[in-house]
């Protein structure tokens, strides 16, 4: 609280209650408590019921007590009434929601006159776009490599434990099944688009493959959602000795990681030195997910590791290294002092305007610049190297590039137009971290591109279909002209508004909604949009505020279960020091 | 309970009783549900509370109802009070152990004058071992490539997702944390035992290596609990092609490899042939690993990917290939009978009598006898193979075999004595897999040889200490012979006494509980001793006693949460198909 109240500016506020609002249980649970342990209170312990036997009970009860305490029972049994109801309306609800994503309604068959629409990927914006797309207007195709879609705001927490890694996945199968016509999935890697032919080439990448394990899958409409790969920037061994952090995959593997180095630092007649390198946990990148992820190794060690071997407590230390002035530049002023001295305070070193030039299996050499403007080499021996840096072009996407001269300018990524459509082309966009639509490639943008392209294509299937019936109607009045004339062309004249209002799709925009970390010892930082200012604010509170918020990011009802179970789950037993 | 009552014996019926005390909700919660709501008893659902308040409405109730109701009444407001206490009882004591297990008191240092106890691995034998060891008698180390201690008999359920793999492992430094005094763990692979010079090799064979990763350590005792390696009877393809289900690894592999086949199955124009390859599961090993894993493949199938691409359902197909005339030998013929029907109603297919001959990455060649006596070779084309069958020596038990000649006849691990001590050797003893005591390779004698050795090493030390002490007196018996020589002498009497009792320890002796698998559709028979017989039990209660009493034999409070919590969770939400 302290810290928010230092940090955050007049119009904080709102944001305290929404932090609260965000966690329905926290409101009612001490209330809960209190009637349930005032003794006078007893009968406003019982069930709701009409019964005269209740009622006598609670008019002794009144008259037993002095009447200046009256009130408060009633509010506190008004109150307690109200956390029981809300408690089983909440559990009804929750049910309810889980019931119907196991029954999903029986599912149409696509009709196969309609387009083929081909969705690359299973990221946000891919995911996004399917939630809200009416598949019965197209055939849908979705193929990519991974057959679920991960939550990625939360993947640093599958590091350490603190949540499972299969709590943030939602299989892909099971979202399609939840449409209203059935979509086809393919788990496979695009290799190739050849936009002339409009086709994808498509292979089985996977360990066990059938007969046919490459094929070509031909399109109408395609969107092309694969998003980025970790940019290595070239740097010497980066490729051979670092994890990265972007699939679910790195973040088992770091999980695993961080125990061999601490269980290879136990090892017999370890020297000093080297317990130290073993324990030195060195991470790049100083955006959120650097930072997220640099905190909750910290929070694994001082909470779980420490305990269990408390021996290391001198050794263990996470140094973060960013090329930039400061840790996550997105944010304000403000927070960044705020997040650089939180993680100070939990001695995670920071080492910023240093860049990494070489990187071997057990040392990373940085370039420092100094505040003279000279510069200095320094060179850390490491445990573990976590790389955090930046987004590179897939090298499906390099290809496409290569095969469209509008995009021969084009660096980062697929350059689109402000419908998304890959500029260049006909019937191919792109959204997330693989389009450049002059956003910041974050999961909130490819979202929200996502939702953008949903109801653009389900405008142009509601235009075609409204042409069509315009055209039926006209060519009608042609051929019999007579007594239904004049209503036919009235018909015809509301299509044709009704047309234009749906045509009249206006661009793409992205509204930023914030931005959220988290920075170590249970507390967070939030620079969330707020009317038509900001609100910055930092700490334990915000930490509240961030679960609650990712809490509702969750992409099903199964999801923010299994993240709440797991944060139960880590807080009463600890996180798990299997190696595994 | 149709199935039990056709195949119980005589004695059967404590079995269900037993089946039911296992699981201490089961007779509680009923009651709560009656009284929850059976409108009249509204009073009975106030706390337990003397105040007169209370008792008024009690009054006003009793006189209320009619009198034949009364008695009703009070016994449901007992049991309804009775469900209240336990559940906060078992709240409070369940909270309370997992704190002690969160927060164990500090340990003592070891005495360096004190014996070195080396224990190698961390499975049923090393852990029960470890966990009834008084560690202060010795200076204990543990070595095992896997800190944690892995619950095997759960691990076909980890195959599918219906547990997951972490809730079934407990981590080996909590194990040891909880001990008087501190014990000493390395995360190392023993290369070989050199019982002349008294020492065993060890090296680091995890990724992450230091400085030093190999080095030797000296015993003075020595417990060789290492386990055994999965059998291949040097079949062709077996190690290349096969999935064993040994390790916690295996079990993700497995999992991730039964959804590889489903999605590859789902690949864009693959062949029905090619289909019915990819969704043919083929498991090798009738035993109880073999027949548990193939009934959580089927229910995978039928209960969750069936409902995501119905397409499937005629595709889909589990064999069992036994080498024995049937499946569960171990089992009685009764249960045997019950298996395999049960296990043909589910469409798995079961070949006894068939032995593998040759694997290839698609294809199992084996040979069948017929009931005329000649043998038939068959060829099955598969997706995965699931081979559960038998057990080989490692090379660390060989190479320690191959150094003793006493052991030049012993092929299938360590021959020991009836105190577990390695014939041939000093100071060496040996349990689990690894040993040869004339039983079958069960965690229930590795479990009950570990808590045996534990015993007698707790009496060993305490031997020493006697005979240290009666040294002692009789030393100063004779220095200074005076008033206090009778005193003296009948002392010394008393604590011979006392050797000879500590002494006196009986060879260790095998006690079977029973045995028990799942079958699937929820069903499992059970085969425990009672009293001087056998009860055989098969069906669905019969599943509620295997939940029980797995359960009831996890390590940790903790452990016994996840599993119920997994159980719920992939209960309610289906298990995730997601390939990973």
């Amino acid at each position: 609280m302290a810290s928010i109240a230092r940090l955050a500016r007049p119009s904080a506020f709102p944001l305290a209650g929404l932090a609260q609002s965000g966690r329905p249980g926290a409101s009612s649970r001490p209330q809960f408590l209190i009637s349930a342990s005032s003794r006078p209170s007893l009968a406003a312990t019982c069930r709701l019921s009409p019964n005269p036997i209740f009622q006598t009970a609670r008019q002794y009860a009144d008259k037993a007590s002095p009447p200046k305490k009256k009130r408060g029972f009633r509010k506190l049994r008004f109150l307690w009434r109200l956390t029981y109801l809300s408690l089983f309306a909440g559990i009804g609800y929750a049910g309810y929601g889980i019931w119907l994503d196991r029954h999903p309604a029986p599912q149409q068959q696509p009709d196969p006159n309609k387009k083929t629409l081909v969705v690359l990927g299973t990221g946000w914006g891919s995911v996004s776009l399917l939630k809200k797309l009416d598949t019965e207007n197209y055939n849908v195709i979705v193929i990519s490599p991974r057959n679920f879609f991960l939550f990625t705001p939360l993947l640093p927490s599958c590091t350490t434990g603190t949540i499972e890694h299969r709590s943030i996945m939602e299989p892909i199968r099971a979202i399609l099944s939840r449409k209203k016509t059935s979509v086809q999935f393919f788990e496979a890697e695009a290799s190739s688009i050849d936009p002339d032919r409009k086709v994808v080439k498509i292979f089985d990448d996977s360990e066990i493959k059938g007969k046919i394990s490459e094929t070509e899958v031909p399109y109408d409409m395609l969107v092309v959602g694969v998003g980025s790969e970790t940019a290595t920037f070239g740097i010497q061994g980066v490729n051979e000795h670092s994890c990265f952090l972007k699939e679910i995959g790195d973040a088992q593997r770091i999980r695993k990681k961080i125990m061999d180095c601490v269980e290879t630092a136990a090892f017999k007649d370890q020297s000093p030195e080297e317990i130290d390198r073993l324990l030195h946990m060195v991470v790049v990148g100083g955006g959120p997910t650097g930072v997220e992820f640099a905190a909750e190794l910290q929070d694994f060690f001082e909470e779980d590791i420490k305990n269990l071997i408390p021996e290391f407590s001198h050794h263990f230390h996470v140094t973060l290294i960013e090329a930039l002035p400061n840790v996550l530049p997105s944010f304000s002023k403000q927070l960044i002092e705020y997040t650089e001295s939180t993680l100070k305070e939990q001695t995670i070193d920071i080492k910023t305007k240093t860049v990494v030039k070489k990187v071997t299996d057990r040392t990373v050499e940085a370039q420092c610049s100094l505040p003279s403007g000279s510069k200095e080499t320094i060179v850390l021996t490491y445990g573990l190297l976590v790389w955090a840096a930046g987004n590179a072009v897939r090298p499906l996407v390099k290809d496409l590039m290569s095969k469209i001269p509008a995009q021969k300018d084009s660096r980062r990524g697929l350059a689109v137009n402000e419908y998304l459509v890959v500029q260049g082309t006909r019937d191919v966009w792109a959204l997330g971290d693989c389009a450049v639509a002059g956003y910041a490639p974050t999961a909130q943008v490819a979202a929200q591109e996502g939702a953008f392209l949903a109801k653009l294509f389900n405008n142009m299937a509601k235009t075609e279909s409204v042409e069509e019936e315009i055209q039926n109607l006209s060519s009608s009045l042609n051929v019999k002209p007579g007594v239904n004339a004049a209503e036919t062309s009235q018909t015809i004249e509301q299509l044709e508004q009704q047309l234009k209002r749906v045509r009249d799709a206006k661009p793409f925009h992205y509204s930023h909604q914030g931005s959220l970390a988290y920075i170590g010892s249970e507390k967070a930082v939030a620079d969330v949009s707020w009317w038509n200012g900001n609100i910055a604010a930092g700490g334990k509170l915000t930490y509240l505020f961030w679960r609650s918020a990712y809490l509702s990011m969750c992409f099903s009802t199964r999801n923010r279960f299994l993240v709440i179970n797991d944060w139960l789950k880590s807080k009463t037993f600890g996180r798990d020091v299997s190696r595994e």
